[in-house]
């Protein structure tokens, strides 16, 4: 059977611990080739790079089998460069990650992992997003690995829904407690409570800084909250037509008044 | 009866002729706080300023009732600068537009006048996102006005179902084709063909363009870009909770297995 073609990236830049260790991994699974941002690229959403221009040179500083390209855009614009101008074929697989620390709950729309994850179901690539929560750059991915290795093997086993991709965060585990296994769940309803810091700079200008407190207002037990707060991998399937259909009905009447 | 208050954005520009415009429509709504960035901020989807500092500052350049902020950041970054930093009490309306160009279908989740919107009804606020189907910086709003007028109205009496925003979308009029009426939609499974044009910069160097074909796929009349292509304005709900609920069925088989 002919080695599965595997798009690597992430969000925390080419040289993040991180990502390092998916490549490792996923030199086992198939043929690896990594297009990766050249530098941080956190909280980047699903930006894309229309208005300058796109640098993607490839490197040869890393060990092992795989091939690498360091970007200079946006996560979402190194899939677009790899499937539309680096690679000879469609991969048949294209994950993101390891991020360092969560994307669950609402951080998804925020996250550049989980975007490029989402760009790669756009191009009809089964696509996972990995993120562990452990924000430190030194994270211990060794306990991960396993997960990792479960969900990408079944993924390349069974495919994946049309225009689906998967949100996969796995609980930062401490010496008491060991991951239980994997939960299958909805995004929880949860939020930032946001506060600026506000600071005068030595010129004497206002700048801000963001800071916030993650606050889960969701009490289900069918979320990726409770999953990780009860050490398990949460695994949610994500999706990019973002219509609120429920919505629709009661529109239409309001609309059709006038 | 208390004017409301109403915060108004982009991702063009605080000088883009689209805000413009939608300021002075606003004016007449209620009490205005303008709160955009201080240059273009197209494509930047859901991206936030996390590892970097934000400006903000007052600005009285232009005519008219409104208050107003440029910020260095993205429209996702005014939103939340607005709401947590800047005005007294959350507003009651927030807008955001009109963007010189079209966010229809797959465009939304690039878009940073839908995130705008998208983080203004995650805070809470009754949010829309206007764009018009012209890209010109010279753009004619004239004829959008009475629709944005319209959906801004029935808004502010009906309110907006918890955790969703409007994505409305107005085709550009010809001289023989006037706008027809409004029409309340689903996101069309549309998507970009993307080509990267490869250049030579003059130290000898590869740099890329991204160019695409948008390729709509979708036969559907239920559609925003069936609206759009047949003269109508229009109008989808949207929603941050991107779990694709249909595939947690098939995936709890798949892991429980394990």
């Amino acid at each position: 059977m002919k080695r599965p073609l595997i798009l690597v990236t992430n969000d925390d830049g080419i040289s993040a611990s991180g990502i390092r260790n998916l490549i490792r991994i996923m030199n086992d699974f198939g043929d690896v080739v990594v297009v990766a941002p050249d530098g941080p690229q956190s909280a980047m959403g699903h930006a894309i790079t229309i208005d300058s221009t796109l640098r993607c040179d490839k490197i040869v500083i890393y060990k092992g089998s795989q091939k690498e390209y360091a970007c200079s855009g946006t996560p979402v614009d190194c899939v677009k460069l790899a499937v539309n101008q680096l690679l000879e074929r469609k991969p048949d697989l294209c994950v993101s990650g390891i991020n360092h620390g969560s994307n669950s709950s609402i951080n998804v729309i925020y996250s550049g992992t989980m975007s490029a994850a989402v760009e790669g179901a756009l191009e009809g690539i089964p696509s996972i997003g990995f993120s562990l929560l452990d924000y430190a750059h030194d994270a211990d991915f060794s306990e991960s690995e396993i997960y990792i290795r479960k969900v990408t093997q079944s993924v390349l086993d069974n495919g994946m829904d049309t225009g689906v991709c998967l949100n996969v965060n796995i609980p930062k585990t401490k010496e008491d407690q060991a991951i239980k296994g994997v939960k299958v769940c909805r995004q929880a309803s949860a939020n930032w409570e946001e506060q600026f810091e506000k600071r005068v700079d030595p010129k004497g200008r206002t700048y801000y800084w963001l800071t916030g407190k993650f606050v889960n207002y969701d009490k289900g037990t069918d979320t990726d909250e409770w999953a990780l707060a009860n050490h398990y991998v949460s695994i949610v399937p994500v999706q990019f037509d973002i219509t609120a259909y429920p919505s629709i009905s009661s529109l239409n009447k309001i609309f059709s008044n006038e």
